[in-house]
């Protein structure tokens, strides 16, 4: 089955906006195995809309539209497809109480025009907003499949999940069950070129390299008559994975670094503490993303200046005189002096030059020490993050915070031992 | 003048990556008076892409186009382009000692393929790439425009940015100046009541609003003859502006918060210091984001447990006790404490519940506290953060950590007074 996706929205054409839904989407029938030939935004324009729209179903099987199911008269999606399709519009009883209850709910004044929500084609599927006052539509008609959902992304994202999804499953008469394996300190291309053959040999279940910076992620994708079907079909093959590359998978359906870290030290009952020059704060930033995360971290310093390094981390003048900020010897320094100060049982530091200015010959943008002081000792990483071009100093922070993550990770797997 | 965007990309029609550059583009040729009218994307692909090119051309004057300039076979937008136009293709010598030059800087062989690269349809204008090996196009053709650009963000802004745009003032005959004033502590449907006549009486200059989580920016865009007849159209309306609603701008042209925020700082020679418990090390790492930070800043605490916030930022025992970690007598501690440990001018703390667990009936998820503490005196702000939504974690964090820099910036105007 082939599917388009067409989005309506001015602020979409104007720039205002991302257009996120079209990915999201995308990714999610792709799941189902439903192809997506062809993303396309139109205005809010009849017209243009009309003909995007008739363009769309002479190609496709299936069009998911979102947008343009607001109250106002330039909201035209559910009246196009009516007169496409031949249909007319008429009052959806459960929609109007609907709109009535959270009118009432807010305490506004619902106007003639609100009523336009409650206005659906004759003999559709309405498609409920939990999150918004547009509902949506499916309709079925000559082979031909339109979904309309909402614009906001958190209004459209809930509605597919819980509405669409399950006609996409009752349509493919199969499941999908996904794990995702999540590696990091190797590259796409280095483990595509290891795993190549695996992945081409095998289409029941797919494996899908997903990258970003600094990490990549597998997805394993089965599709069976049953979940239990699916994951039976799944666990080889993510075995025969970790036979090949499972020194580089910090974790399966983790999320995220800082997500696995987390997990990892509540797993372990251990605590970690931070210390961050040139990252100033990302780390701790990322590991406080995670709810619960005061269980297993109290404390982090982004001492940014040498001053505060001595004063707060206890790192030695002498140390700093000699060998610098941005080094081996102060990074251990510094992940001493955070996991004694915060009494945690992992301390990790990052220190080094984010640029773009503050480079030098002997140590250019992108040159980065991550210290690590356990129980058991004390050990360090030296980085070189710079990709050869400008502007990347965000692109420095978010790996050096990366590696720190990982770091911190490892220790905590091997019970804090380096 | 009317435009299309079509961008190239099998990985975007799959949801791997979101498309960016169709938001990008559309808004930078809003600022020439380029409309758009359609977003297309589709597949490596070549009768799709043909067929999407041929209706693009039919309903538009030009069509701005990304992806498909890479070495392989199915990288074929060039040679689209030049079938379409009855073009052929020929070597550019330039571009293919580019390519020798690239090969030779990062050591890589060059294959037969990679010539490909050099290959440009007859007769057009050749874009270059200062950040990848695949140059663009621009083609002008019996009243049409085509142009090519490669699909990494990266390359292709840089290369809109110093050609494209050069391309289109030409085309205008005009200059186009913008100054984007910031507001915070305002919302967008406030801040466009108060000014909705004079924004629909003004044509040139416009006036556009952005709005983004917190805060919300005013674009003003006057177009003339010459740069300095636009700023004399602009004065006189952010003259206008400020009066109606000037106590909510932190700055013209500064980009975000924290930009305002290191700038403002080195204006008055003064040092900031930050103390944050629910935001986790985010504001340090919004204020870190600007190079050169280090002059202003040197020290920052993320104190996420009680007992850290009374060993390093000396918040007394009996505070928390009796107030509670959230509060905003624990806050102001918190603020004195960081601003005395680091030597600071301005000491800045934030402390709440960021959820989505921890919320109580008395101090309920969104309930954040900001602390200041100057030479010349101590204050708090209570925030209630919620949206009345569930999963807005981030969305408090990033709000608090606004505030957060919002008050250091203003304290920092009034010169460290409270």
């Amino acid at each position: 089955m082939n599917a388009e996706i067409l989005c309506v929205g001015t602020e979409i054409l104007l720039g205002d906006i991302i257009n996120t839904n079209a990915a999201f989407i995308s990714r999610k029938i792709a799941e189902y195995g439903v192809g997506c030939y062809m993303q396309t935004v139109v205005g809010d324009n009849p017209e243009r809309l009309k003909a995007a729209l008739i363009s769309a179903l002479e190609r496709s099987d299936m069009v998911i539209m979102t947008g343009g199911l607001g109250p106002t008269y330039d909201d035209l999606t559910k009246e196009t497809v009516a007169e496409i399709f031949g249909l007319e519009m008429e009052l959806h009883q459960e929609s109007y109480e609907q709109l009535v209850r959270l009118f009432k709910k807010f305490g506004s004044k619902m106007t003639p025009n609100n009523m336009k929500q409650a206005y659906m084609p004759k003999g559709a599927a309405v498609l409920y907003n939990d999150r918004g006052t547009a509902n949506g539509v499916l309709v079925e008609h000559e082979g031909k499949v339109v979904i309309l959902m909402p614009g906001p992304p958190r209004e459209m994202t809930a509605m597919f999940e819980k509405q669409v999804i399950p006609y996409l499953e009752k349509k493919s008469d199969s499941v999908l069950v996904s794990h995702n394996l999540h590696f990091f300190g190797i590259g796409e291309s280095a483990l595509e070129n290891m795993i190549k053959e695996y992945m081409e040999e095998h289409l029941n279940p797919t494996i899908a390299p997903y990258a970003k910076e600094g990490e990549v992620m597998l997805r394993v994708t089965a599709k069976a008559k049953s979940k239990r079907e699916a994951e039976a079909l799944i666990l080889p093959v993510i075995e025969d994975i970790k036979k090949v590359a499972g020194e580089y998978i910090y974790g399966i359906d983790v999320d995220n670094l800082q997500n696995a870290l987390v997990l990892s030290l509540k797993e372990k009952g251990l605590k970690a503490a931070f210390a961050e020059s040139c990252t100033g704060g990302l780390v701790s930033k990322r590991v406080t993303e995670i709810p619960g995360a005061s269980e297993v971290f109290g404390f982090s310093a982004c001492t940014y200046s040498n001053g505060m390094k001595t004063k707060i981390l206890g790192v030695k003048e002498e140390t700093l005189k000699a060998y610098g900020a941005v080094s081996s010897q102060t990074a251990i320094e510094m992940a001493r002096g955070v996991r004694e100060v915060a009494g945690a049982d992992i301390g990790v530091s990052v220190t080094g030059v984010a640029g773009p200015d503050g480079g030098t010959e002997e140590k250019p943008v992108g040159l980065v020490y991550i210290g690590i002081s356990t129980k058991d000792g004390e050990d360090f990483k030296e980085l070189k993050l710079s990709r050869g071009y400008g502007g990347e100093r965000e692109f420095i922070r978010l790996l050096a915070s990366s590696h720190a993550l990982y770091m911190a990770l490892k220790a905590c797997k091997q019970d804090s031992g380096i």
